[in-house]
């Protein structure tokens, strides 16, 4: 693979959000590629660093409105917007350049589903058959010929990639699966709200979305995909008090009589090459990824109750979001899919 | 029953610690019992204010020696000590006057499942066929006779009370029980260490003890004796970035067609009358019952996957602790079974 | 002091915030009142334990609207609102009933200072003159007599309580003094705002306020009073990751040669037979006093710089607010000051 | 300044800290450096991402012993040893590379002073006279001159940084200058001890070391250098529970009737064309330079007391630890100074 020998045009839509700010953080230091346009509606004319004063000095390119923007002329839009609002904007500038989209709005398999599981009508439907889920693990070439990607829910990139060799290779039960997953506040994003007011989350933990949360359905299609058929999963979200990370604790019944350490071994073939995940001896905790773009994952088999268990960490907004955003990037403009991304986890 | 019409001796032994500390946090303000004595063999001449300055001007009691102690002088002692210190004082002490022993010396059946799961040797093995397992809403009248209280482990109250009901009535499949359980830091004691260095815990999160928890088998008897007959649990603890609190979320197969209501409907029929045990509509988080002896339970049925949720709350060093042995003392003394139990939650 | 042979009516006008919650946390374990209704104009009809949870089972009352209250019914009010909403209410209620008002509308000298400061027009400048600055250790006299009593500010009630013996025996200079103030964010209120949104202020920190924050005025007019004339300070106040607590470090210059023995000599004598001033050896920090109505004073010389350093330490929402008003409520209704305000600080 | 043809060889002394992590954190991206040698004598043999296991597939380098490495093979050598133990590494090694010694060894100006303020011998006081104090906005010229550079403390570095133009200015009366300085815990270091405990710092706040710190000498001295006489600062440190920052208030009374634009003027002409100096036009916070070696200047004047105050921040562990010593490195091979230093604040 050779080098390019120019600075493809990346434009950020939706510039308030965490996500937001965080594909800035990672594309400000990317080699290959330069932020062209950021917009945001409503702070349209302030600079992005009155928004997110950390990047003063570092990009204060000014905020404009979406519609300022000559689509055409960008190499990648990145959708940092929220469900609901991004298939709008898909539907409008589909074709026109290569989009990753964070929402919620394609990641699933059609219309009905979404509508199903997301309460809200989908103004695009014919979206679904063209977004590929923008998960490289697992959809590394059809994301390099895309023109849009779907990037996975936070919790699913967790769940997902602890779960999909286990699946893969029939080793587990697939309507035994239970995830407890647990997430960071940042997950319920930049607005402030009863639910991320401080004095809610700090010193505190609680269960939420239990047996209703969306990201259930999410998991249960890719994991479905990879099985082979349909799969259904418990899924229950905890909310910690900490700002970034998703820890998830899968436990299934063992399908066959298999050691950990075969169970390893088909877990490092399945994921072979891939930068992004490392094995880890003991159970990883969420400030060993904090930051960066990987994915950690630990295998236990339980010999007295012939579970196999998995703890799968990630940082949500990086691995989980816009790490995994550019990561697609990366793949859908040709380039290494690991440049940009060695932000070494920040610990402590 | 008629108020006492004096006040009962207690004294705690062992006061560097947070279950020492906390009982005198609760029994300073109890209207029928005085603190006599505090010991602590490393700081005896020291006042307890001196270890724990929280209590300057409240309780200035000067630490003594355990051997300093006139034991059949005493009402009752709370033995607040670490595992495999605990036992050689009751074996000194059994007969001699009432004893809650906060330590896991004497919760399991027998000396055998101890040395198993602790990796330490037992003293004094007659000691468990004298002990009454502390959960007063199991055991409540074999307490009030008892001269030997083993107070149970903090996991152990967490998941046992979620789950009893469940198991008594045998709603679910005993075999299928998955208890993903998180603990604030102080389960880790006052011991500074790696585990509890701040920025280990702070803005972490991790699993640990996966597949071998010592509590594993606490939950497993007691659940096993509501059951009827052997009991496996697959139990997993968390080290979450809070002082205090366990939410343990529970998963069971259901046994039975049973809806939602009729599920409730048996839980508060098995706790009946009980004080401290608080049924809620949606899922507790640990500052609704931070520095109180509350339990909250919430219980959910998915339709989707065919399994009971159950997520419980508790103060660790309350409910988990030192609350549920002062409420053993009551039993034990006679008294009104939630006196001196009324702290109220506080919430922010 | 005999004791009192019936129960005083209590209720309190506003239930949302932290300050409402908190006397009620307070008052239902007080020996001597009783809580006879909460209001609240946007949640009238629910529960009191479905805003505040905690409460289930502890406190259930409906929460009513303030109009429905018969104000001459009630042996004292709690008015936990919002600046420039109290004053409506105290206008309409002066002389019906004891009042005690957590706001900051009446705990300057006058309706001019306080336009100026609070930026906001003052509908009953009366009252000002008919209110008693609500601190205890230095206005309990008045305050026993009171009608109107204005309960003072979280930040004042640790600056003023560190610095006024220092003033009051001119051992500094009045000019001299800056106070460095630290505030957990409970201290912003109930309602979510970026300024509490989770990910603003965990792990994080700064300064606010700088040079115009209205308590400025309040602790030099308190300490301008001691001091017998004008008193000009320097107060910056600072947003702390935590729930509860406010740490103030108070510099001046000293006015005369004095000891650190002579200056702590000259503080008890100032505050000898305050409950709730506790000196301490060493400084003191936030959880020593958290839950509780105690103001812990560390106090030093430094020999090099001639200055007094003055450590003071409070539970913003106890101390610097409703264990603050009801040691207010004991001192009006002739109660042992200290009745009910005997929560230990809850450590760890 | 022409792009170096090789990769430069930097090893680091002592890999066990925080400090030693967080140069590696920076060095493993640096385009002109490689990290050849990692050493710990107690943990020799392990893989550095055993101790740190954040760099799992990242820096996987075996821990040697200090004696094993050839100090004259490398280029530079960062001491990441405590204060004591570093200065019998620098008395063997001086002369023989280039040396960045982050511990208090030789920051100040000789051996007396050191052992009155550290209570500690000096075993190579003649150190003292050959070190350049490694501050690169004061001294950046001598830095590139230096065979061993004295990194700052991370508290004198916020403070100096802070005041260094007021003092160069004389806007301020020396004597009047007061610091009131908050620190995140990895401050205290990596090992477990009570003042790291997780509860003693979670959710609390104190001050320590009032009137005595040794970093008040370090800021005197640099600040008397820069005013041109001995300067006394009031120092007091307070220890936040987060894990990154210092967040310093500092006051000084107007020496000049100047406004506070004049003010501002006068820090931007001191500090113009340093890359890491950022002035805000709002009080910084913490996060705004986490992760980064930012140093976030706010500047205000109060009209009211005549009073300069200055809000300064860093991450303790960049700018005044890691970073500050890659920024020295830097400067003493004659690369650009800023390269490898452009970590974006992480925020949230």
């Amino acid at each position: 693979m050779s080098l390019p020998n120019k600075k493809y045009k990346a434009s950020i839509i939706g510039a308030s959000g965490y996500t937001g700010s965080e594909i800035a953080r990672i594309l400000v230091n990317h080699p290959f590629v330069s932020i062209e346009h950021i917009t945001s509606e409503t702070h349209a004319g302030k600079a992005f660093s009155d928004l997110h004063p950390q990047f003063v000095g570092i990009l204060d390119l000014p905020l404009e409105r979406a519609a300022e923007i000559d689509v055409e002329e960008q190499d990648v839009l990145f959708l940092a917007l929220p469900h609901g609002v991004s298939m709008e904007f898909v539907r409008q500038w589909y074709g026109k350049t290569k989009l990753v989209d964070l929402s919620g709005d394609f990641r699933l398999s059609n219309a009905t589903v979404y509508e199903d599981w997301y309460k809200k009508r989908h103004v695009y439907a014919e979206g679904f058959g063209k977004a590929v889920y923008g998960m490289p693990e697992l959809h590394g070439e059809a994301i390099a010929q895309a023109d849009l990607v779907a990037n996975p829910g936070c919790y699913p990139t967790a769940s997902i990639l602890g779960l999909a060799p286990a699946l893969a290779g029939e080793l587990v039960h697939a309507d035994s699966v239970i995830i407890d997953a647990k997430s960071g506040t940042t997950g319920a994003g930049v607005k402030a709200s009863d639910t991320t007011h401080f004095s809610n989350v700090n010193e505190n933990f609680r269960a939420y979305g239990i047996g209703n949360h969306r990201h259930t359905i999410e998991i249960e299609e890719q994991l479905g995909l990879i099985q082979g058929n349909r799969c259904q999963v418990q899924f229950t979200p905890h909310l910690l008090p900490v700002d970034r990370g998703i820890l998830a604790t899968a436990y299934a019944s063992l399908a066959k009589d298999v050691s950990e350490e075969q169970v390893v071994a088909a877990y490092k073939t399945f994921y072979r090459e891939q930068p992004f995940i490392r094995f880890r001896k003991q159970a990883p905790s969420l400030k060993d990824v904090r930051g960066s773009n990987y994915c950690d994952i630990f295998i236990h088999i339980d010999p007295r109750t012939k579970r196999l268990i998995v703890v799968s960490a990630i940082d949500n907004l990086v691995k989980g979001a816009a790490g995994q955003a550019v990561h697609n990037m990366n793949l859908m403009l040709g380039l290494e899919q690991a440049v940009g991304l060695d932000q070494v986890p920040m610990k402590p």
